[in-house]
Parts: C-alpha cells; structure tokens; sequence
C-alpha cells in the first residue's frame, strides 16, 4: 500500500441536523434470541417469575417455554435503534407508551423499525436538541408466526455535528401500532395449583393494595461488568465504553466517567422488584412513561421500591387483574456530615429511574 | 398516589427463630439448565473433563449429550436454597453427604426441597445460631425421566432478627434419599479407546495412588465478576452483591467487603483440580464432607491440591473404580517480613475450603 | 493420609526442550460451540454480520442457521492448542496461513490437531527459544459432516525448563490441508435484497476502493473480563489469569501485569472493523499472516483501522470478490508533555496487532 493513503473515517450514526420528520428506519442487524443472551440477561437482573426461569412452569401455563422477560425484550429490541437513534445522544429522556406484545422465546429473531416523530432544537443549547421517535419490534418477520412482539415511543438529546446546519423541525403523528399483550389462555382443567410453591404466595392480585409503597428489600452493585453486558446487546454508544474518549475530556461527558447504559438500571429495577410484585405476573402490559433521573456507574448499588397507584379488571379474564404501579430506581451517593431522612447518615438517596408500569397478575383464586 | 402511602418492606428469606424442626421447604422458582448457564459455569471453573465440553465424547460414553459437571449441578441446586435457608446467613458451616444421582443435560429444569434437620442457638453469640438441613434436587418434575440428581445437607450459621424471639431447638433425623450416581453402562462393543487422546493419558484409576498430594499447578484469580456469577445462580444473599450494605458497617461482615459465594470457590477447587484427577471420571460419587475454612475476596488467586486416601471397587462395574481423595483449596495472603516453609517468602499460605470427596474413575484397561 | 504424603507436581504443557521436529499432538478436550459461547463471543467483539446475529439472515443466505464468525472459530480452535504448545510460553509471535473451511454452527464440536514444524534456541536469550507448528481443525468428527473448519501455522516463543537440555533443532515442511472456505451457493431466485436493510448499504466489494485506510470510528475498553473470558475458552496459560504468580516477580512477565490472552485482541479488531468492511462478507478466506506488536492490559481501549490493499475476483463466483486487506489494532498510552501528529496531546498511538486478511464480499449488483 502506498505511503499515504486515502483516510476514510465513517461517521456512525446520526446527528442532530440528519433526521428527517416522518422518516423511517429499517434498522440493520436484527437479532436471534440465543440461550446465552436470555440466560446472561433474564439472571444478571435477578428476575425471578419463574416463567423465564423453569421451562415446565413455563409450558404448564400455555406458553411454549421459557419465557422472555419484558426487561430482556426491552433491552434487545431498544439496542437495534441505537446506532440510528441514539448513537450519537447526550442522554435518553423519555420512555412513552411502551407496550408488549406477543411472547418472545429463545430462538426468535427481533427486527425493528423506527419513525421520526419530532425533531426540535434546543433553546438553551444550541448544540444539541431533542428527537422523538417511534419504534417497533417484530419476531420472525416472513415466517407463520411474525408477530409484533413491542412498540415504544421515546425521546433523546442529540448532538449537532455542524452547528450551522438546518435542522428539520417540528412534530407528526405517531402511527397506530397493534400491539397488546398476548396471554395464554386460561383453562380450568388444568392443575395450576400444583406449581403454585414455585412463585411468590404474597404476590397475586388480591395481594397488591393500592396506597402501598413497597420498598424492595434488596440491593446490587453494578461494576465494569457494564460494558460487557452493553456490548453483548449491540449497543454501539461510545459514552458506554470508550474509556480513552472519555480521559481525553471528562467535563464532556455526564459524570465524567463511562457511564452505563440505562437499559441496565431499567431491567435491574424490573428484576429487584420482580419478588415483591411480578412474581406472579402473566406479563407487562405497558409503561405508560419513564425516564433516567441520574445516572449511574461502575460501583453503585442501585435499589427499587413500587407503588401500587391502582387495580383493575382485564376484560374477557376473569383470572387475572392490572395492576398499575409506579416503579421507582435510587442509589446512595455519600453527603459526608449531612443527615437525610431517607438515608443512612452521611449519605444521599438519589434517585435514578422511574417507571409507571401496568402488570397483568394473576389472581390467587385461579392459580393458588 | 397520596403523599403518604403505607410502606411496606417485606422480610426476605428466614431467620433463626423462623425455622421450625422438621420442617419442608419446597424452593421457589426451579431453574432450567441453558447453554447459557452451562458454558458459563462449566468454563469458569476451568473444568478439562470432556464430558462437559465435548458432545461427541459424551455421547460415546452413553451420555445424551453435554454432561453438566457435578460443580454446577451442585451450584445451580444450592442456590435455589438460598432465600429460605441461608439468605440471612452469615456463613456456610459444612457440608455433609453430598450424593449426585442421575446426569443433568442442558433443558433440564431442577426443582428442589429442603427439610430442617436441626436448630441451634449459639452459646457464646446469641444473636447467631446454626440451622441444619436437608435438601434435594429433582429434574423433570412430572415427566417421564424425573429423577433426583442430587441430595445434600449442610449446617449454616443464621442471624436471629429478634433476640427475645423463642427458637425451636433440637434435631431430627435425616430422610433416606435414593440418589446413586447414574452410570452409562460399559459396553465392550464401543471404540472407547478411539476417543482416548481427548482426556489427560495419567489419571486412570490405575494412575491414582493412594498416599500422594497432587499440587494442582493452575491458579486463578477471582474478579469482581462474582458478583455477576452469583446473580446468574439465584443467589440472592446480600453480602455477595450489596456494596453499600457493606459500606454502612464493615464490621459487621466478615472481612469488611463482599465475599464472595462459597459455591465458587467450591466449584474452582474442583476444576482446578480436574486435568490432574477429574479428567478420566465418570462422575463424582460422594462428597462425604466439606467446608469453607477462609474467605475469599476479589483479587485472590485460588489454588488447589488434592489427597488420594484411598482406591476401592465400584461392585458390578469393572471398568471402573472408586477414588477417595480429599480437594483442598487455598490462597496467599501478604505477611511482610515472615518466612513460611510452604509460602514464598513475604506470603503466607491460607486454606480456605476443603472437601471429602470420592471419584468413580476409568479403568485405562477398559477405556484406552 | 499420613503426615507425609508423596508430593506430585505435574508439569502443565511442553518446555522448549520437549518438542520433537514432526511430532503431533492430538490435542485434549475438544470443544462443542453451545448458544452460550457464541454469544459471549460473538457479541463481545462487537460483530455486526447478521449472518452472525440474525437466523433469518443466515438461513435466507443458503447457511443452517447463525454462522460462528471466524474470530470465534479462531477462538476457539487456537485455545485448544495451548496447552500443548503455548502453555509455558512468553509470546506468540506470529500467524500464518490461516485459512478457514466449512462454516460452523451452534452445536458443532471442534476437535484439533498440531504438527512441529520447527524448532530453534533463541541467540541472545539461552532460556527462550522458538516453536513453529501447524493445526488443523475439524468438526464433528467420525459424522457425515465432518469437514476441516480451519487451517493455520503460528511461531511462539516458548521458555526452556533446563537451561542444559537438549532441543530438537531444525524445520520440516509444512502438511498440504485442503481447507478452502465454503460459501453458500448463489440463487438468483432467492430475494436477497429483501434482506439488504439488515447489513451496512456502503460496505459491499463495489465500495471498498484500494489505496484507501478507514479509521473505524468505535473503540473499546477492555476490563478484567479478560480472565474470564479466557477460561472459558479452555486457554490455561497463566500469565492470563493467575495474578499471584505475577505478584511474585513481576519483572519476569510481559508489563508486570496479567497480560490479556491475544486471541482478545485480534477478535476485538476483527469486531471493530466490522461495519466497514466485513458487514457483508461471506467469510474471511485468509489470514497471510499477522502478529501482536504491544500486548494488551486490562484499562486499555482498543481501536482498529483497515487499509484496503487490493481487489480481486473469485473464480465460478461472479456474485463475491476477494478484498485483501491489512487489519491494524492500536491503543494509546500515556506520553505527558508530548505531541505526536497520530494522537492527542499528551498521548502516543501505539500498534498492538496487525493482519493480513482476506475477505469475500457480496457484490451489490447481485445482493442488493
């Protein structure tokens, strides 16, 4: 090769300035459900229904086997869109009526798609600005069972590669996009009751009362395992672990250090709350609204706590209920010499996510 | 939601004074083996037998398929015992008849039971007491190959939550367990000895002696990704994976950091040990008794040794033999400026687990 | 046992001293690909082939289903042969002739040969010398699908045990192995494009120009995931994962530090260059030869560049054509005070790997 060749630098996802309102992404990759990802994912956030964790529960309520908890088809299906959406983001604002649809098993393959809903610059920082997007994920697409498996709204800072550049403002409709939860069918003839040890016996419908906190008894510390986990689900966003990029300016970036993936802290407060409230649930019905309200890094602890905000009927099946909680991530952070009531002394309780989220939960009269 | 909602926090797991005598736990969740999970442990543990790594030995052997090794069988069944027996543990005592029954494959789902044994409350530390159990692992539950695959009872030392509170003290007798290793039987129409250069030449059962000390030469330094492996299995005690619990009183927890679960260094022990005295077993037959004698934290570097007590016939199986062995396993620790006769100098020699533990080994004269 | 055991410490791999010109070592364990370690693999190194992450994709394309991508096949073949060649080694000095043959799948087993090809005492350095060999491995041995998967040579630099002992010295010449890369036939009835929006639009043979160098734009930062990630694949060299033995005399190894196994390296720059030049390649055909000019520690972030050496057809096949290229990996190190034209302020680019590699890639005109 010559001494001095042409020298291409690709640029990886877009910018402010590229996206384009109505516009569509057919995003690239799509991705099998292996054995490994489902284990690594469904384990690392302690998830414990035992739908995704033994295959015989698992068949004996009507689904084919385990059963891919909604945390993992989140965290697949929203790291498809990244390198088109958010490749190039400061930070992920908002999650908007994320919804599930049909089971995802191992073996199936994801593809998503994405529209431009919004695009709007900053007032303040005219560097960045703020994209809203549509996203929906599809299973085995061409084969007999290709189904919609979710669909999510949500909305990202971005940064302006060219700050001169025209951006093309303004908002459209979001598509109508059929997408609710499949369950298995409920039939009396068969012996729920004899699996009934294998879950929670204080988690069923009747249980969950409305005007009750539930503060999650247990706690995780996240370490560099971070960038590992963000790899393995194809998230290509360089803030999650591009070490050198992050020393060459630290006040760049939030925190001024890696930080992680807020797709973690989402399942893993999905995961530690899972004992207290998902258990015995049949599924997610819907995230009505969510955001990251700080961030998190390698050495933090992070906790979870729910509020059960409702209950309600589920048309058409008598043996289960909704219910509708708010999902609610912290972590302490040290506050040497100050006393907070919420925390232990010496330190602050921060929190880090939230999440209002709707459960279908099975009644104890039916299953227990 | 109001500004006062009810808090709840709900008790995990059990206390001294909340066993009774007697008493059966049917764990919740099951766990179905996935490749995932399989890869994971079998590797970590640098296992060398080719059963577990190789499906085309272990198929000839008359297996189904990939044997998972007794150290994960072991693991994943533990594990489910956690949050009802040790999850306010504050260590494992010991532990005692641990037989293995049928092969676990990938796809089978464990499911387990635990009865207690006995109660204790501690003379010197009344805040502490030991809980002696039962516990057994079944597959298939329902199907038609369910079957025990392994059997165990251990003695682990339990925090009391309330002092006053009355405990139920005494001891009753174990169950008898049919579990007998499952072997393939020998066939003498096989070509066994085609597939002979895939395990170590030396550890036949005629190689084993009695009265030797095999120094395992491997080491392996343990990381903070024990807190990712202890996630994986279920293991929900908190000294494992809550940082900040440690933070708020060091003291209070053996060693001042999260330790790390005895499961791993229990299951390194064994791999470590396997090029020089695993690589030509068909399964492990009996771990008569062991126990963790010292922490272990990130960044030691686990080693192992192995004692050949004693070599017996297997009645009915001559192509094999029994091998008894005891699997110790240890680590450096920093001593500047002492010698020890069995530590470099500035080192000093720390045995942190140990186990009696009985190998049914090829015969070379049937199998190469 | 008694007080005074025989103390038996078993040498782990060859010395320089034990290799014999000619000599073949059928390699131990052998290693069935589960779901497990091709995700770990696969998605770690940040692939993006969807022949490698989406099914669909594969099986559209004429394959059975995901195709390992050829760093894991490198992966995993390579790490069998440490033990016997490279266990007691300082370095690995360089690849050649690596070619790559049948695709493999999840569920394959590899099992692998190594013939000596040559040895010779080190000049300057009496303790060291170097060992030249070829291996080749197969799949599913003894089935109707066995077929060699990989073919390649490699020197590494192997230490003497005792200084006075006599080596082998001198070359053979290397086996004739037919190992030519198989690619699934073309269809023109097949609907490829249908598929197109799933790989990169700007990576096909009709975009790669010779004479051009593409800075891929992704970095990534390795942690002490390394060491697990290296037991898993079976590779036993300590100086990987035994940081005690490191402690002990630091200055005896590479960087006075665990050193980070090069296979890591290689499939990390394999993985980085992926979206601009390997996303719609059918298969790597050949690596000339390649080597590792820095070793790599954990804390250090990877980045890759690809020069586009030439372009050429393949014979029968008017749908693909051969890319050479030359694969370079670097990091950056700490240089305070300096500026060096290739690196930030303060900072030196520093060469850790570099390969010549051959690519088949789809032509536009008949895939998309």
């Amino acid at each position: 090769m010559s001494n001095s060749p042409r020298i291409l630098r690709k640029k990886t996802g877009n910018f402010l300035e590229d996206f384009r309102l109505g516009q569509v992404f057919r995003h690239k990759g799509g991705k099998t459900v292996t054995e490994g990802l489902f284990t690594t994912f469904t384990e690392f956030a302690m998830t414990t229904n035992p739908l995704a964790k033994n295959a015989r529960y698992a068949r004996a309520h009507g689904f084919e086997g385990l059963v891919c908890p909604p945390g993992l088809v989140m965290l697949v299906a929203f790291s498809q869109t990244v390198e088109d959406v958010s490749e190039n983001a400061r930070a992920n604002l908002e999650y908007i009526d994320m919804r599930f649809g049909a089971p995802v098993y191992v073996g199936d393959t994801l593809e998503v798609e994405t529209k431009v809903l919004g695009v709007r610059v900053s007032g303040s920082r005219p560097n960045l600005g703020i994209v809203h997007v549509q996203s929906t994920a599809r299973k085995n697409v061409g084969a007999a069972d290709e189904a919609v498996v979710a669909t999510w709204q949500r909305k990202v800072q971005v940064y302006k590669q060219d700050p001169t550049a025209k951006v093309d403002e303004g908002e459209v409709e979001p598509d109508e996009v059929a997408c609710s939860l499949w369950l298995p069918p409920y039939d009396a003839a068969r012996d729920y009751r004899s699996l009934a040890h294998l879950s929670n016996r204080d988690t069923y419908y009747e249980d969950l009362e409305p005007g009750t906190r539930i503060e999650h008894s247990r706690g995780r510390t996240m370490t560099s395992e971070h960038i590992h986990l963000t790899a393995i689900l194809d998230n290509t966003s360089q803030v999650h672990c591009n070490q050198f990029m992050i020393d060459l300016d630290p006040k760049q970036y939030v925190g001024g250090e890696l930080i992680i993936f807020g797709g973690i802290p989402f399942v893993l407060c999905l995961g530690l709350s899972c004992p207290d409230v998902g258990d015995n649930a049949l599924g997610d019905l819907l995230y009505r609204t969510g955001r990251h309200t700080a961030p998190l890094f390698a050495g933090d602890t992070v906790f979870a706590a729910t509020e059960i905000l409702g209950k309600r009927e589920l048309p058409g099946r008598p043996d289960v209920g909704v219910v509708d909680t708010r999902l609610l991530g912290h972590k302490f952070v040290r506050a040497e010499g100050e006393k907070h009531e919420d925390a232990p002394e010496g330190w602050k309780k921060l929190a880090i996510f939230e999440l209002e989220r709707a459960l279908v939960v099975k009644r104890r009269s039916h299953y227990a």
